[in-house]
């Protein structure tokens, strides 16, 4: 069955985080909106290319392996498929963070509050208490790292529950924002597999 | 790379939809709440068992394999990590339906409006024209089916865009509540990995 963990890694040639394949895929398919939102919907966050997750995780999985991580911590909706890639590889249980309160998930849960300057709105996030212990040792995965506002709530969630933040692995970093700074201060082992250093005039750079 | 199309079937050993191991795994870790509920959230929508998926993915591309699949629709966000998984084994891009307005989407987009029940409001979905056309064969997977509401929106939607729709995967349907008789009706090819016949006095039993 699929999903064992992975013990060899002398296939795996990247050097450093970045992941090529992934840039290349970013210039080639994403696109600056109007409103200058790098859009990434064709294969990222709506529509999803299964075999570059499949190497993102894989990638995760290189980057992390040795952090004993029990659990992968990400928010709905966009990182689900992203960790649940990565899961196969770190062969742990992946957990999302549910963004409204739903009959789905009982009363007894950790909450934090996240600003989404992409919606306009605060939202709360939640985990039932049942999913993260102190026993555990979290990755958290995102698709995106701008302001860190969600990143933040994760990481919130992660300490209430007493677990070990061991790392934080983020698709695309939007480097010209403040997310990755506001991470670094609170020495979050943070690893961006896409750093792009700036996006203007409807052309972008990675740093 | 993983992701690749699985050419050979000779280790699947099982006859009908029934996914035996999914079975044992809603009788072990589910539970019916309080208010009739049935919970699932520790291997299948809040925490998610990997492996399981990837047996889960397996066994909706043994049932649709001959069905020339070329996209998967699901909706957020329980429904992304299963439709990802199912991916990997179709060797296709997966679609999922968004619930909310967001800026992330551009404007040209398939709508339709779904009443849930769980949550006791109706909501809109949507997906970028982009992503389905009339050349798309589409294979719609999700968590669960009860009145079929999300699934009639994601019908809705494959029709609006001309694709043909090839099929339906239900991981838990809940068989003592009307979608499937709905989906039979409008002749939909469905395939259910696990029907629950009845969830009485918090005793599940199958069909």
């Amino acid at each position: 069955m699929w999903g064992g963990k992975i013990t060899s890694q002398k296939f795996i040639l990247n050097f450093g985080d970045d992941l090529e394949l992934l840039k290349q895929r970013i210039l080639k398919s994403g696109h600056i909106s109007s409103d200058n939102v790098l859009k990434v919907d064709s294969f990222l966050n709506h529509q999803l290319d299964i075999a570059l997750l499949s190497e993102i995780g894989k990638e995760f999985y290189r980057i992390f392996a040795n952090n004993n991580i029990t659990k992968i911590l990400t928010i709905e909706a966009s990182g689900i498929a992203i960790a649940s890639m990565a899961g196969m590889y770190f062969d742990v249980p992946v957990v999302f963070a549910k963004k409204n309160q739903s009959k789905n998930i009982d009363g007894d849960v950790f909450t934090s509050s996240v600003q989404s300057f992409t919606h306009g709105r605060k939202y709360e996030i939640m985990v039932s208490r049942k999913f993260l212990s102190h026993d555990d040792r979290v990755l958290i995965l995102d698709d995106f790292l701008a302001r860190g506002n969600a990143m933040l709530g994760l990481i919130d969630i992660v300490e209430q529950s007493g677990a070990e933040l061991c790392g934080a692995g983020i698709v695309i970093e939007k480097g010209f924002q403040d997310g990755a700074n506001l991470l670094k201060e609170k020495n979050v082992n943070l690893h961006s597999l896409a750093i792009i250093k700036s996006m203007e005039d409807g052309k972008l750079t990675f740093g």
